[in-house]
């Protein structure tokens, strides 16, 4: 029988990439403490209003049960954002599963509505499926999301979003950017990103975290989250997922492998890569004033795309 | 039946990555032109004394065919080095093929022999598996080869080593220095280095071309290939072997991914990554004369050491 490293009771976890069995509670103590060290040392002690986007999934869930009272004791101002897409059968799930750890913790709970904009995730899978979109439903989602996350936070004065961004996730789709030669996407993945004015800082604590890390520390901590996958993600997944795929079987026969890439990309890779690559310059949006790379920007153009669609589809 | 997509005869290879057939003689016309392409665009005509280091393996016997008759025909200086690594019943058998070449295209041969310098590559074996030396072989002979190679080309007045590292292993070896964040080794693979004073300019026309290209033009047009494998080629093949496993895998589903990698990285990526880290200084050996990082360079320090050992092995 396999015992804890820590206190030698019964272990549960093997923690392949740390050769290492732990108790469920040293394996939540093992996690947390992992994840303080990258918010450390990426992104510190600077931030006093921190916003942490939370879908309800468990990456999202667990970077909040891990850092939210962890600032909270250090006297950060703590809130949670929700982004209600809109997504018909789903969205509803997903925002009592948030509210229900937003009561757990006593975090205030702001829900910014896609709606309010005059459309939704649904409206965009639907124009998509007519053929009317080209752009792929979650490709404008993940626009959509960012957009508001950063727009809200800066609207409502937070200084810092935090996302639950992975670490397996941001190795397949970093490893894609260097098979395709995307350098700028590539330089944009990263624990921090500082932001300027309207652009709020970004933080990823769980770059380093693996899903089966967040998945564990969820069952342990026996915390609500979301089991239900979003009904417009696709069946037919692409490269990203592939090398995501690829990655797993390497990383069986190489524990730690992932997390020693990303590692290397964030420390060595992209800071070699010289400056003028890292930045892209922002202009402002003349329709909504944020921060964007074009004029409109890339959520005030959809928008009135989808807006103008929509009359044309209902009338 | 395929048939040709030049002449429309019957065909006999399918390139997937160009999604084309080709009979025999088109196929030796495709692939000699996408190599000619690859020396025009970076390597150029700039040099006029070209040494080809052989092995007598489908790569360089490929490149040597497809390049030799050129630059002879525009009046370039072209030999050939066969580097004699002393590995018993292996090399002597590589030569002959090597030395049947060099006759078909009436090319003058240059043999340099490792055992001039006192050890073979079958002496560093014996060394390594009675655990005397803890460097692989194949690294060793890796660092004697492009020893060799330059200091030949040194001594003998030829402005260009040209090499038939392959699509394949360049791909490979490249992904493993990301995932282990060796940029100063991601940087240094390229289809040309300009070398300088006693840095002979090195070129690898076939950094684009794949394996299957090679292996192809050699049964296309008959060519005398030496089909055995060095009796030291690991048989627990290491992350490098993994990772080329993987890509094959990949370029399957995705025909061409393995070259549109090596274009995005030559191109894009190796450009982005700051002059600092591509220049590592040089100095002199103080033993060999020849430029190195270290001094003795790691070729008089290996062969002083080798010497050592092998005098007390036998004394």
């Amino acid at each position: 029988m396999p015992r804890c490293r820590v206190c030698g009771r019964r272990a549960k976890y093997y923690v392949p990439w740390s050769n290492a069995w732990f108790c469920p509670e040293h394996f939540i103590r093992y996690v947390e403490r992992s994840v303080f060290r990258v918010y450390e040392k990426y992104i510190g002690g600077r931030h006093r209003r921190v916003l942490f986007a939370v879908s309800g999934g468990k990456d999202s869930v667990s970077l909040l049960h891990i850092l939210a009272p962890k600032l909270l004791s250090e006297g950060v101002d703590v809130s949670i954002l929700f982004i209600d897409l809109g997504i018909e059968g789903y969205t509803s799930k997903a925002l009592k599963i948030v509210e229900e750890n937003a009561s757990m913790l006593k975090i205030p709970l702001i829900v910014s509505r896609l709606r309010d904009y005059g459309y939704t995730i649904t409206d965009v899978a639907e124009l998509y499926f007519k053929k009317l979109l080209r752009r792929p439903v979650c490709s404008i989602c993940g626009m959509v999301k960012r957009y508001l996350m950063n727009r809200i936070a800066y609207e409502e004065g937070y200084d810092l979003v935090l996302t639950g961004h992975t670490l397996d996730d941001a190795a397949a789709f970093t490893l894609v950017n260097i098979l395709s030669g995307r350098i700028d996407e590539l330089v944009k993945i990263k624990p921090y990103n500082p932001g300027n004015h309207k652009l709020i800082a970004r933080g990823k604590p769980l770059l380093f975290t693996y899903e089966a890390e967040t998945k564990w520390y969820v069952e342990a901590r026996n915390l609500p989250v979301l089991r239900v996958k979003c009904p417009y993600t696709p069946v037919e997944e692409g490269l990203v997922s592939e090398i995501k795929a690829m990655l797993h079987r390497l990383e069986e026969r190489h524990p730690g492998i992932m997390r020693m890439y990303m590692r290397n990309l964030i420390d060595k890779l992209q800071p070699a890569i010289s400056r003028e690559i890292k930045e892209s310059r922002l202009v402002y949006c003349s329709v909504c004033g944020m921060p964007s790379s074009t004029d409109p920007c890339g959520f005030c153009r959809i928008r009135s795309r989808i807006l103008e669609l929509k009359r044309g589809v209902e009338g």
